[in-house]
């Protein structure tokens, strides 16, 4: 009989393994790799240092507990790079079949609390995940534009399909848009990002 | 003129580097050190997942942000093992000028806020840092425990030193401290932690 604490330290110290996965995003200094728990970090900072710009009122709270759980799925289901088509096709299969397991690590309320706000982040349907997923597609361009954007470079992304999948900043944090656009233009000048 | 966006994105550019500073706990696996962004989530995630345990009541969105933001300033003051004698003396006029230095790149507002909660969790005056000060305490133990105690053994740690910093579990969290105790007892056991 495992009582409830013991479920919550199961899960909290089973998250532990998002410090082990690794995205594209190089850290500030280009040296490595950045983690997902690190990302998830960073995102929870914007969440709660940004949302004075979110088009619709947020709650900073509700954003915050989004960014901190929206990756945890990728302890069994990995990084998906954004710009990668074959993985992005069995992605939500993937992320749904680890969301199955971890979570259930978690007592039965917390479960069903863990399951909503990663399916409301999924669905991005109410201001907090639109809000915290335009954040989630400005944060690497921050780490891209501080290593020379060498993410884009070596993976030969283009302008226009960077620019497809940022559509959400400039819906919903328009007063980033203009951030967004001169990084890419940036890229685009020093022959980082293919202008195509 | 740097307005007032830049000055927030100015900052959350800067606290990346939080990426790059390393704790002595080692992660799950043992493969690697932690870094302190990701100790910072995973406190985060302590802190909103077990907020019920906590001896008085807390405001669970201020002790995720006290959890957040509260190693930032070891950018520039480095981690401070807990043991390090040396080391303690000097940490928190380290950690102050770090803090002068980071927090002075967010617009007026939001530096006085940061410097609020900064100041808040390193007095440990408000039922929520005390909440996060314990929590600070137990989540390097359990990544102790996952990893076979090396940290502790490695540094030549006794029992009593770290009961002596552990007491804050038992006093703010009181259901985790049977957790804490069979974790140092079984270090003992295993002859990974000095009994005396």
């Amino acid at each position: 009989m495992v009582n409830r604490l013991e479920q919550q330290l199961a899960f909290l110290c089973e998250i532990d393994k998002l410090k082990s996965i690794l995205r594209k995003s190089r850290i500030f200094d280009g040296t490595r790799e950045e983690t997902s728990a690190e990302h998830s970090w960073h995102l929870a900072m914007l969440a709660g240092w940004l949302h004075e710009y979110a088009r619709e009122p947020v709650d900073p709270f509700h954003s915050v507990k989004l960014a901190l759980v929206h990756d945890i799925v990728e302890i069994d289901a990995g990084d998906t790079f954004i710009y990668d088509k074959t993985r992005q096709q069995d992605r939500l299969e993937r992320e749904t079949r680890a969301a199955e397991r971890i979570f259930a690590l978690l007592p039965e309320d917390q479960r069903r609390d863990m399951w909503a706000l990663w399916h409301e982040f999924e669905a991005g349907r109410t201001p907090e995940a639109r809000f915290v997923r335009a954040l989630d597609r400005i944060q690497p361009m921050l780490l891209h534009a501080m290593t020379g954007c060498r993410v884009w470079f070596e993976n030969g992304v283009t302008r226009s399909q960077v620019l497809e999948r940022i559509k959400e900043i400039e819906r919903h944090i328009p007063a980033l848009w203009p951030v967004a656009l001169e990084i890419v233009d940036r890229a685009v000048r020093e022959g980082m990002l293919a202008n195509s």
